[in-house]
């Protein structure tokens, strides 16, 4: 089962080195990560997406918890949260064709922040299951690059993420 | 100065961890990363805001190229190019402020994606520039707390990242 990690640590150089490291040595298996400055520059935060079992992602969490610039590790994947993430997608587009593809975007309330010759570059934000479906109507028209970000979560309603928690 | 660069890597386990340790062993400085899948399931793409001088930067793709799961390093700063990045705010709202709040969320183009009593979280996607004016904008109202991805980037018109390059 996949599992949501937000992970709060000290703004340093090799943090990033230390956290990945941590992972690749134990082998797990890292689905997606996110990494990004917090409303305090002395954090940054990552959201890391893993895949395993709650006896592997309890032993991830702690094994986080002891590296020296972690400061909170949360499993937010049982609680309410909000996700996202951030696709830009080149697609071949012939001016013929850029009436149909324009229909896409507005269906996915995507944008379009490009327009070459023959293609367009589209930027959409959504939860996984619409990034894949926004690929996947694209897909006809060949698509000739993605670039997207890895996922990023918050809690819903008042609750932050590095509040009091329900485990110990 | 800041340099862009879009680093195309086997999506093999560990790959993140050895080039976030390349980056930390030398000292170089990483503003920003972010790492996604692409068209390829084989393949992922990482788009790294590293900040120095051309001969670093020069330095620092060539010991890229040399790790095994690299394929393509490409430094766009030079090039014209889209970034982007997405951001979620959890802002502090009594009902009577969420209409002040709707309006700066226009005024961004940015969504507000969950309501709480006295909270909102808001998502918005833009460059650098863009993204620190909606958090300054936001600042007043008390910001809980900020979750970012890093930058990704693409290059403008039909030209692909990984294309053969202008340098050796």
């Amino acid at each position: 089962m996949k599992h949501t990690l937000s992970v709060l640590v000290e703004n340093q150089p090799g943090v990033l080195a230390r956290i990945a490291g941590l992972f690749s040595r134990r082998g797990y298996n890292i689905d997606s990560l996110a990494v990004g400055r917090t409303e305090n520059p002395a954090f940054a935060r990552m959201t890391i997406v893993v895949d395993g079992d709650d006896r592997v992602i309890e032993q991830v969490s702690k094994q986080l918890h002891k590296l020296v610039d972690v400061i909170h590790v949360r499993d937010i994947t049982n609680e309410p949260f909000v996700d996202r993430e951030l696709i830009l997608i080149k697609v071949n587009a012939e001016p013929a064709q850029r009436g149909e593809i324009m229909q896409i975007v507005d269906i996915f309330r995507a944008h379009i922040v490009d327009i070459g010759r023959n293609s367009l570059i589209i930027e959409c934000t959504g939860d996984e299951g619409k990034i894949n479906a926004i690929q996947d109507s694209l897909e006809p028209f060949g698509i000739r690059e993605v670039v997207r970000t890895g996922r990023i979560a918050m809690m819903r309603g008042v609750r932050d993420i590095d509040e009091e928690e329900d485990h110990a």
